[in-house]
């Protein structure tokens, strides 16, 4: 199967990054390709950049429907995960989605710990659902540059903020955002529960969903949209909203 | 002051019936100017098309900034709400999250009604924290279009989703949607509750918030984004990223 | 327009302090008169004296129906706010209720600072649905006798209350309780999100619902009660339940 | 032990039948007496009434603080009760609460049955944090002036909510409301599930907690006034809250 | 009446430490008969074992049933406690289940104090439905064993967690699990707010429920099991499935 | 790989109707081996057959801990899920548990649908943390038996369901229940949203979590049982509990 890894901010590295994690999480099988947006924000920090970012997305995925079996978002936020969901017709999972709900099925209540703010994560997973499973949310006070300029520093940090996760009732923790990649396989020897990584969830997701070949809604709203007009779309969106 | 009244899908129609609607509800002081988007959907009436929506919206009220006292989104799915109260140095108000609050105040749980699907109306405002005070989501099954050719066979659906929200437990009733425009006056001498606009709602609100003064904040998820990197948006919109 | 601003306890200071907030507020056409009970507690700092003052609080209001446009209840605990509102014909709105909606409208989930316990306030945010948008909820250490005797000591308190509030998450903060008036104003410049004070709100949201005209409704628990006997009651408050 | 059935409105006549009912729930070694309130609502059926009555409970309490073991409040909102369990040295139960727990020790989650509106009714379950065991609200429509004219007829109509609450999930069913006093012994033969009678659960209920001999707290918002002034209350009421 | 003391686990030693309790506590007409499993874990400490004890349990039951008037489980985690409830045909109470329930009579939001982890607890309080009366859930670091070893320096630990959890929020504090039986007598006196012991409660309750003579459900997932068949059971709890 | 698929009743013929479902939705790599056991209720219709089915269970895999790479539960309750996860050294899967994860990646709320009571359900989607994504529960008036008699009929029935889980706003459906198996790909064409199937959802997620490779924790309430001593338990258990 082909399995399409759709970065919703412009800045190619971390597609490249993500497309790397997944080819390795992803079985013998599955192809990995990656894609970038044309448009938008360099990195997603902030509530208008990530709306900005979710148009952004659907563009790029509107030029690759029909040409791939499923989606990861490698977006932290689930960027436009519900509209992607509407818009395809395959599978899409958002990468803090699937490591939520696979936490979920490794038992119990799970932590989320990233750098920099969380109270767009708390709302997120809210919109999931899962309020009643977060057991803990921590902000580790470190940037993605100081990450690269002090790689143990930071992995302290983060160390700590997993201990503190596991003292406040979780029994898993995922470590969120692009800067964390790569660290839950890194620091798990040294860890009490399990550590999650959002890349990986989500293409063992979405390949499960491809396989169960479940079928596109007509009803409800996420049937996909069908006669609706625009301007000023790129001619691929367009012409899906059209349906 | 001057209020914007910004509409999020690209129908001029809509823009200058909510911009008719507010200026009947804007106290004498308040000027109201009313713009529409420039790209993006006809009407929004997917998950898929509020998404571009949004991007289409702070890209509008980016070309405000600075000019206007407070934004009222002309949008009944609160499009972007959120991310554009982060980016605005001003007030900035959604209309049906403005009639739900104003449904508060009057006591009770309110009911909406609607045309069409209710779910993401259901979403929303789950995420404005007051499913807890919705008694009652009523979906019409009725079309815009059929509003115009058959007025009175619309007016008495609604008038029976109206009942049914009030035997529901609804205190009062939102009527959401453009659609739905001008109904609640019409409607009102024959409701036993209090019938809820939420352009009324919102031009309130928003002027309220105007007077208030209250300064934007400098930590948090709605501090001014800035120093934000971004590629193929319109210069008002990428300025206001730059900070 | 005419608003009361009615205290529920009997002590006239504190009323005169919350109609100058009031004035302070007020929009130039709005006249602010206010009002003490003629019985109950001096201060309503725990369960009994809260439900003995919102009886003292309704007299009061029967005095006065009919001859103001809408009520601004000056009691931190909203006290009898649902009773007052079924029994008069106009407008009735809670300082706290009126800080906490105007929270929302600001955006994210809000702090509460006060003087003393927070378990009532607790209490009294979740009756108002808003239990999903309290971020924080700070008993500051202090006394209104202290805040007299050393303002500049109680001042850093509620500083690093506020600054508590906001790293639990807060958005913005409400200032809590008479003991607080005047402190929003006084801290905002260097506090990092906006303080919101409950009076300020509450005055402002009146003259909205003022101004919005919506009727009384004619069924449910808010209809203005009809043909009910009762012993002893004051004059105005047994014609009022008569009907 | 001695057993104060405190009724909150004035009407002789249900005091009388509420004491009744208590004496036939009661244990052999307790002693019931009931009084009624010198003031306030003949009946409590709307917002206003009830804090009205609250006042009237709490001064009817404070005549018998220190000469009761417990108290059990005869109506059916139970009004007030959170205070007079701060204002009384001994146990203080209300009725509907005393039911909805009992019917929690039962099994799953219960119904609720009674005449007229239910609106206040889910809320103050809702304050006792039981929302998420409630199964099913049912308001029948009759009167107690009816349920004297045509017994029969309101009985059959009360089957019928007993059955629907059933038909919703209700493993056992609260019969609510004074006028549905003795429906629940008389109805049990032809229920499916418990039927559960609030001034029976609420004897055995404050008869539990007298003999359990838990102390008043010291702390916390359940601590006894101590020191308060106040103006115009009855002087046992004025005392309790000096302390 | 009879009531039966039903341990889940093998330890005779508790089953003999939990009679007495229930005796101090017993009414004077109420006789105590305590049992112990014939097989299952010899402490319940995780889920695994909790499941186990759980048909030990049930088994232990079948042999009493119709020979006692209520059952009160000696068991932390209200093991199979709505099994029972279905299975038997009299009141079947769980002692933490009975604190929690007495807790919220006593008013407010309550803590929970106990011996290690307390992820199980809160996932047992929420499937009670009191999610939403717990203020804090508190583990204190000791075994049993230390109990024994430092009687005083464990009672150190239980009084500072019973101090976190008031100021965390509880009006009252359940001391939980068999290893603090007797803790909440000999600690009450230094205790800000009532300390509680599940067994008592346990008892009081069970005796509340019989004297209640509420018929068992002949609908719903509470009426007793009837032509069930199974494998490799003890006789009587076969016969029981079997009705 | 090879997954256990493990009944819970001690029906052979369900576990070779569930092996054989599992069968279809496996991957080519995976081998699917089944067992049932060896004591416990026939089928599993009530609470106490739930608490004893789950001793059984936990009996069974132990006897297979190790020599399978992860277990899929064939029992609709998810009985004793949670015990079984803390168990074994592999991942553990249940199947409703698995369909209403699958249910939230497919988006929005779902729907259940299964033969007569609901009401464990509802608890059971509750415990998994996920009532607000159950949109609608719908119990079927019909049997097993029935629907061998007169499968046209059932057919029937079951669509009736499906279309008032859709109405209530259902955006997939999982039909529920060893009896509904095969039914979601027989019913799939004429339903409007994707119908789930526990089974297969269940294989596809434990295959997932098995190539995951996630660690056991060595802390919280899922980190294996050691040291614990039993009485009259299978070896295979009782060793397991030792560690």
């Amino acid at each position: 199967m082909r399995l399409l890894i759709a970065n919703a901010n412009t800045t190619q590295a971390i597609t490249a990054m993500c497309a790397e994690a997944a080819r390795a999480a992803a079985s013998p099988g599955t192809e990995i390709i990656a894609a970038t947006p044309r448009f938008g924000p360099e990195v997603i920090s902030s509530r208008a950049e990530n709306i900005i970012a979710g148009h952004a997305l659907l563009a790029l995925l509107a030029e690759h429907a029909g040409q791939v079996d499923g989606v990861v978002l490698a977006v932290s936020h689930d960027t436009a995960l519900e509209a992607a969901r509407q818009l395809m017709p395959c599978p899409v999972v958002g990468m803090t989605e699937a490591a939520c709900f696979t936490a979920c099925l490794v038992g119990g209540r799970f932590g989320l710990v990233t750098f920099g703010g969380v109270d767009t994560y708390r709302e997120r997973i809210a919109q999931h659902g899962l309020a009643g499973r977060l057991a803990s949310l921590v902000g580790v006070d470190a940037t993605p540059q100081e990450s690269v300029r002090d790689p143990e520093g930071v992995q302290r940090k983060v160390a700590s903020g997993i201990a503190r996760a596991v003292s406040e009732g979780a029994e898993s923790v995922i470590l969120g955002g692009a800067a964390l990649a790569g660290y839950a396989a890194r620091m798990q020897a040294e860890a009490a529960v399990p550590l999650l990584d959002g890349m990986a969830c989500g293409v063992k997701l979405a390949e499960m969903l491809v396989t169960l070949k479940l079928p596109k809604p007509s009803a409800g709203s996420f049937a996909a949209p069908r006669g609706r007009n625009s301007i000023g779309l790129s001619p691929e969106l367009a012409a899906m909203l059209k349906g």
